[in-house]
């Protein structure tokens, strides 16, 4: 679904994607790929990975680094990876805690980072659902986004894509580490999402 | 510095306050209470303990269920006690991390509930300065605050100071595990200070 509709969103900004699955005929995205214009085609996370200058990683946390051992880690050199998954762990039902060996002194951004060495991995996005994160002002108001990654540059793209997403406030926490930061806020979305039942809240650094 | 500065604004707002320190001769104490009218004392963890009938802990995260065995714990029944603290851990510098051992799938907050099974343990005010505590103005904007509790009573009780606070968006997200949430905010605004320069940040729930 974070896929479908990160997808979509790029199409109508002109991009041209391809989304990625386990098998080359997965059934919904074939459904993705009917529902858009030409822009849109689909392959293997591998076929995907090679397709991209930009790649977004919207894979549940638990499997993400499986699946980009499956892609084929040589296919990111120097690309920009945005990474805007949450290492959740839903085995205690809800709401999840976070994966203990990605939590306080470890982060999946890092861990990304790790595995593919020559990519910039720069963690964005996961702090709101994905209605949200392609149009900011749904959220109800003018909220703030973070960034965090090792190459300026990379964050500089990813930023001109949060921009194109309304994303109007965006703060630069520094290296991918900083993704600690981030990935740690999914706690308090968890609990006021659950406290206020609207999945739609986003953050606002008050300064 | 916390207590100092949350002791004075009570006793501003008509409170008596005494504060408790490690001894009852306290240098530090003793300024605070001479700076202050005579609704402002001092004594021990255990005099302030048995002084108060709301009770906030200001005392640092790595010391705080010492401090309340010190000030018996016999004294905290059906009394309120606003939690503020944080488990913090700066033995490695800066940006400290959490305890491992009060993180995730714990908190500083549930273990004070445990070791005070009488008393009700609000958690709130952790994730800003001290200054915004007893000022939500003081961050710029109309930021929102979090409680979290078992006993709807005693948050009331604190829903009513932090008003005094000057807080206008309270959000209760539920019983003392809810805490958890909160106090992994703390990473985001550690690293939010650290790439603003502003420790007077605050957070907005947009919804």
């Amino acid at each position: 679904m974070v896929g479908k509709t990160i997808g979509t969103r790029l199409i109508e900004l002109g991009y041209e994607v391809k989304m990625g699955s386990r098998t080359n005929n997965n059934d919904k995205a074939l459904e993705w790929v009917k529902a858009n214009d030409k822009k849109a085609t689909t392959g293997t996370f591998e076929d995907a990975a090679k397709f991209g200058d930009i790649i977004f990683n919207c894979t549940k946390g638990e499997i993400t680094l499986e699946v980009f051992k499956q892609a084929g880690v040589e296919h990111f050199k120097q690309k920009t990876v945005i990474d805007i998954s949450n290492p959740l762990d839903f085995s205690q039902g809800m709401p999840p805690f976070l994966s203990p060996q990605y939590v306080n002194t470890n982060s999946l951004g890092e861990e990304i980072q790790k595995l593919l060495p020559e990519a910039n991995v720069v963690k964005s996005l996961n702090i709101v659902n994905c209605e949200v994160m392609v149009n900011a002002a749904k959220s109800g108001g003018e909220p703030t986004m973070f960034i965090s990654g090792n190459s300026v540059n990379a964050k500089e793209e990813v930023k001109a894509i949060l921009g194109q997403f309304g994303w109007k406030d965006i703060i630069d926490l520094g290296d991918i580490s900083t993704a600690r930061g981030t990935e740690m806020m999914l706690p308090i979305w968890l609990r006021t999402y659950m406290a206020t039942g609207n999945g739609y809240i986003a953050f606002k650094i008050i300064r």
